[in-house]
């Protein structure tokens, strides 16, 4: 099959390369890294294997043409620049799965490209971009993917692709509630990491005052996401994420890595858009609407773009 | 009059250099700077015209022993020292006044001292510390002064004290309205710099999502004060509050330069009394308990105590 990734940081990167080392034809955008990447090829420094990939770049998604399936794993702050870079690797009958942070990316593409054509990907991963053409992968790897009307056998063809390439892959009922249940962990500890000093997960969970803002933010994120037509229950998740993060130890979320790095933060696709939705549906959520506005702050200030 | 400060840092040592300077006995326990001033006196850089005034200075409180009026201006992080620093200085007539900031420091004295000698004052000024024996006063002065049941002929009477001294003046029909009204601006303005990321009072008024959060703020703070038997209005205070603030420029509230200093915050008369207090009166103060988890942590952080 030929892919196009656009997009290839960290989670393009690494998706791509193995997706590719499975034997598929896959066909990266690349800009930061293009030179590195024609010389070199990819690298992946994983905890399941090194290995490198005689990756194909290119610098112009002209130069990919229409492919079978494109995989966008764009930050969502370059959401914008998806139509243009996305548009040219598009037949009448490719696929385009967002792979990408958030809630709204979907609805976007479908505006863009045609419901019918839009899959949503959850990457959980622990990754980060080490020096040009290298990706450094520390854990995990599980994708959820889903369409985005919720066409079951579609989706799986999809998460086959994955699971042929050696991930754990599922496909969820509702891509949305998917996409609400990744924002239960997201908005407490990505966004917590950040407004809290710049900190690891590990001390939101050993400070007795983050952990309660911690699940009042899950909380009121489940009451959002069940008004906007999903079925979360409360209690089992909220139990289940701190579970889960209690094992990460020391980890740094990519918002705080972007955050440390001076780059600009997901704030609308993780923080905006879900106190937008929550806004419109009529469910107060105060904790949530206060992370966005720090951290939204915070974002402009630590690049040098707050005014006053 | 005999007066003893306790506490000398800026509010302290200006308003006691004032009082001396207006012909008042006043004696100065002091820590930091006690060799300084010892030798040099201590030096008032001030708007309104510098003067040095020949301080007297104790090291114990003892070597003070019994005064008319004890003005307290210790930080609130200090406030367990205050019942030790203050009884030597006790006769069976001596009115206490507590120069401090927040919530709940006159019923802490009242408990220890006996209601009928408590007062409590609040200072409007700005003023900082410089090198030992030197307060540098950039503006205003004024002071309010209520007993701690409202007995306003014997607050006039203090407040007398600090008009002769060529302050302005005022006695508050109700001392913990003064102190909820103050806490209007002191909740969004000096805890909002800390946990924006630092920042002067400027950039808080600039950012529209912080200023909407500082009026969801001053809304908690009001509500709460109303149900604690005050009487505010929370459109005028509001507005006057945001005035007020546009004309003061890049100001750093004094809980700003604690923290820049790695000092402790004043967290729990500036935030968490006023949470508790709340909480029993059954109001809900979501932003304002969000802030205070927030500070709390980022003022361990800052001084290397938060744990994980």
């Amino acid at each position: 099959m030929r892919i196009a990734v656009i997009g290839s940081g960290a989670v393009g990167s690494f998706y791509g390369a193995r997706l590719g080392r499975a034997g598929h034809d896959v066909r990266f955008l690349m800009r930061r890294d293009y030179e590195a990447v024609r010389r070199n090829g990819l690298t992946v420094r994983s905890c399941d294997g090194d290995f490198r990939f005689p990756a194909k770049v290119f610098a112009r998604s002209e130069e990919i043409g229409p492919v079978d399936l494109v995989i966008c794993a764009l930050k969502t702050t370059a959401l914008d620049a998806a139509p243009g870079l996305i548009r040219p690797c598009l037949g009448p009958d490719t696929e385009v799965l967002a792979l990408m942070n958030g809630l709204g990316v979907e609805d976007r593409f479908a505006q863009w490209f045609g419901a019918e054509r839009v899959f949503g990907g959850l990457a959980f991963v622990c990754i980060n971009r080490g020096e040009p053409g290298v990706v450094n992968h520390y854990g995990y790897g599980r994708v959820a993917i889903g369409h985005f009307r919720d066409d079951a056998a579609r989706a799986r063809r999809i998460a086959a692709l994955f699971a042929e390439a050696g991930f754990e892959t599922s496909v969820p009922p509702s891509l949305l509630q998917a996409r609400w249940e990744k924002l239960v962990w997201n908005i407490p500890f990505s966004t917590l990491a950040v407004s809290a000093g710049g900190v690891p997960t590990s001390r939101i969970m050993a400070d007795e005052g983050l952990r309660g803002l911690a699940r009042l933010l899950m909380t009121e994120v489940i009451a959002a996401g069940n008004a906007d037509g999903c079925h979360i229950e409360e209690e089992p998740l909220i139990r289940k994420m701190f579970e889960d993060t209690a094992t990460m130890g020391d980890y740094r979320p990519s918002m705080l890595i972007d955050y440390v790095e001076k780059k600009p933060l997901e704030v609308e696709s993780i923080l905006g858009e879900p106190v937008r939705r929550a806004l419109r549906l009529g469910v107060p959520v105060p904790h949530v609407d206060m992370q966005y506005r720090l951290v939204c702050f915070l974002d402009r200030l630590n690049r040098g773009e707050a005014s006053g």
